[in-house]
């Protein structure tokens, strides 16, 4: 693997050469726009409901009236969009791919399954355009920070090209291949592990609680001793204080995204028992209607089941 | 819960004044022995096999005949053997237990089930003899440099008895009840939780693996992202080089410890379907003669199911 | 539940007056429409590739040169076609759909997803053409006696017109809604609880195999005395002399029948936890290159999980 | 394996010249002891609590006033004996095993654990005394009709000896080996299996229902077309009227033999993900309070889950 550490005059490279669309400016969205725009990049931003433009229009950022629009006038084109389906319907159905000029690169940092990513690469590359798939891990807060961690692959050649932007928006970027999929199996991969220590917390704190010991005093113990990270500790913390709103990340994407590693596992025949397990719990938990709360109530489906809801 | 920082001065309290056996030398036990005696505790050793003593007499401590001797003299008897029937042997069919003088306080700082913590409750009471478990978090490396996490339960007074030899074994004491049961629930759900992330890193390396991503680059994007810390980074570098030997906690205990929390867990009428899946993959492991591996090797079973072993 | 179990003279009802099409002519397909057109129906035969055909053609059966042909004659059309791929390429990219007049009714008697059955009932109802799904239970042998059990779902006047034919394919015929996915459901779950039959086989095997009980011996006992029904006794025949080959139902189409199966669970939003453990015990087989045995080789994944295989 | 299969004149040899005792008069016990008495046999019984032998004493038959008493003067002891606790606290407690005559037959027809088995017949064998597993199938009103599956392991010469009482008792006896824990394993295997069914028409009915398919019809349709056997009707039909009590068998027994079937698969290095699943979901009932309940109520579980309780 190679990998890109962000060095300190990467952020001069080109500014202003290079004319970005952006589209999609959810919570991520927004913050990874907001760190080009000040860091003097040449860009256009668009969202599907328009008030979420607005911010950026206020500060001085062209807003275009379609994704079509921004795409066409694009160097390079970095899409963030809820998932599959929004990325079809904004780039093939909405028209924004047909809009790009050959030799544009297309980064896509959303979530996307690899189905997905292996047939608009195909798509890009029958118009001769660069498909570049990197995902992010980080929360908000950390991509406000331009912190992010980012998963690419694509053509060695695009990802060049866009580095310069990857180094504004993450503290590091990793190569894990040239099919732009690779880097979607790896950020899936990484949200199953998440997932994980979320289920691990809960049923852990299910037994101790049955010898009366407070699932609040083991997850502080487990989380400055063996596992003192932020993963376990938010996660911990939110289960132990039965805080499951507002959402860091929806329940209901954690369970998409969990159909998604499934998916990918088959693919890869890979038999992945917790994955099962995990992907029957978020069931239960959609079920009862735990669909908008943090994917940390995978905790309320484990106490459920133990009479303990 | 309450927990028990080490203070700088703590380590002089009553130093030579209270008589320590110290029940059993394999590699903690070693270290943590060892620690006692340097810090200038008043100790006898014993072990069931001689040669593991020797270094302790070379050393001038002395080294008991029998448990039963060394526990004769003691006013704390720390033990630290392999197991329930270990336990019961040196204990109960070895006559330590009978030797000890009332208001004794029998430190088992082994990771033994909760039934035999409670049965061994049940018998030290009976005898005026105070029990309280008190089993460890941290390899023979943080034994060794005296920074052990300690899980402590059992009466508050005999805990405070023996604080100060556990603030020479530990970094940190947690108390987490006044029943002695609840220390080794708390350790089998620690050791659980560990387990699931060696699992879960086993499983996403295979998920990765299946798109032509190695799953050593993976697991080094994650130990160095969401999961830096040394249990990740540990098991994680030992799967991704295939290096199980020398095992640093072998596969045959940890599927030991999987079954005591799994017992513990039925008693608290707790579903722990990730628990149920270690436990199946451990069986997987033992039936392929894996159990003299470091449990890492856990990532040999996921591989071997999906043809990659 | 409504069911039609066949009545004597039902066969003569409207013989030779409604014009059979008969799409798909693999081993299932080839039993069905040879049964309608010994009844006396008025039937056309279409098969992809031609060799399949000409038995038919043969004995006097009209043969279309495609799907298209033969649906452009026909007053019911019935398919009987491998998966969801073949049914789309079929009817919709082949044209046959678009070749059926108003009012025509197509009886999809395959195994097909939940997803597949609504959108071919949306693009039919748009075309003025009843869509009636009919999967069917039983094996080939079953089928050539004209003893399927049909499980059926659809508009009840639809379901009435084609009852004359339904009661020459099979003994008995269920009616399970007016929506043609619920046939499939049932189709699925069906399916899924013979899986369950298989592996619970297995496990139960491997466990008095432990204690040096043959499998055999264990498994005659078990279809004799609790289980004395032929989908036991077939597989557990197979299982106990290891015979997989010619597979009666391939593992590969009972791994793709779970995963529609657990893809309609998802639809129910139900957690299917024995599908989730099927679904990686197929995933296994797989990898290790069963798919081409009979579905009975389930047996052969959890030998290999306890190092018998 | 070899089987007996009761031939017509067999009830006839040696009657009057065995002298048996019989212990525990559950629902079970009871109508195996009144078909020994029927079949004109020397027998003494003994219950716990005396109450449930008063029928017995009406009838003419001897009531031991302790399970020694009745021990004493036996030819061959039957015990059918709730559980592995029970059998130890009436045989070794009790002293009933101390009472035998060397050369006696203890047949022990309920189910115990293999390690029960184990140390049972280790015991008995120290005092020259035969000890035969043979634990049942078929429930009490089987039993009444003396047509039960009888599972027998043991030295061959001992089971030739209660051949002719097995005859009365069963159908048909089955002989797995001359280890009696071989007869106990296989018990527990023939009870997962059934475990198995009830789970899978659970997970299965509520796939269908969630396709608006009552869970009866598809139950009705399955147990008259591939399950047409009282296992799958009898529990078919308990779940889908929601007809829990009473109880056939009880939903904690089951679970507790769920428990001995897991800890025989251990012994055997077998992976059982089924047995883990349903493990879970026992765990799951109790913890909501249906251990009073038949085990059908595995599919109140199961809806629970789905969030249709």
């Amino acid at each position: 693997v190679r990998h890109n550490a962000r060095i300190g005059n990467t952020r001069q490279q080109g500014v202003g050469t290079v004319r970005i669309a952006f589209l999609g400016l959810g919570i991520m969205g927004t913050a990874m726009a907001a760190n080009l725009h000040t860091d003097g990049r040449d860009i256009v931003v668009w969202n599907r409901s328009a008030e979420r433009a607005a911010p950026f229009r206020d500060r001085g950022v062209p807003v275009a009236s379609s994704a079509r629009d921004a795409a066409d006038r694009a160097d390079v084109v970095i899409s963030m969009l809820a998932d599959d389906a929004a990325t079809n319907a904004v780039m093939i159905d909405g028209g924004a791919l047909d809009a790009l000029r050959p030799d544009t690169v297309h980064l896509n940092m959303a979530t996307v399954s690899v189905a997905c990513a292996r047939e608009m690469e195909q798509l890009h590359s029958e118009r001769g355009v660069h498909y570049v798939a990197a995902p992010v891990l980080g929360r908000v807060n950390v991509a406000e920070a331009g912190n992010l961690t980012i998963l690419a692959a694509g053509a060695d050649g695009a990802i060049d090209r866009v580095q310069p932007l990857l180094d504004v928006l993450g503290a590091r970027t990793w190569r894990f291949g040239t099919r732009p999929e690779q880097a979607n199996a790896v950020k899936l991969a990484a949200n199953f592990m998440v997932g994980c220590a979320i289920e691990a917390m809960s049923e852990a704190s299910l037994l101790v609680e049955g010898f009366d010991v407070a699932g609040a005093d083991f997850l502080e113990m487990m989380t400055t001793s063996i596992f003192p990270v932020p993963a376990y500790q938010g996660y911990g913390a939110a289960m132990a204080s039965s805080t499951f709103e507002p959402a860091g990340f929806k329940f209901s994407l954690a369970a998409k995204d969990m159909r998604l590693a499934l998916a990918a596992g088959e693919e890869a025949s890979a038999p992945m028992p917790f994955a099962s397990v995990l992907n029957d719990n978020y069931r239960d938990g959609l079920a009862h209607g735990d669909g908008h709360l943090d994917w940390a109530a995978l905790s309320r489906v484990a106490a459920r089941r133990a009479a303990r809801g």
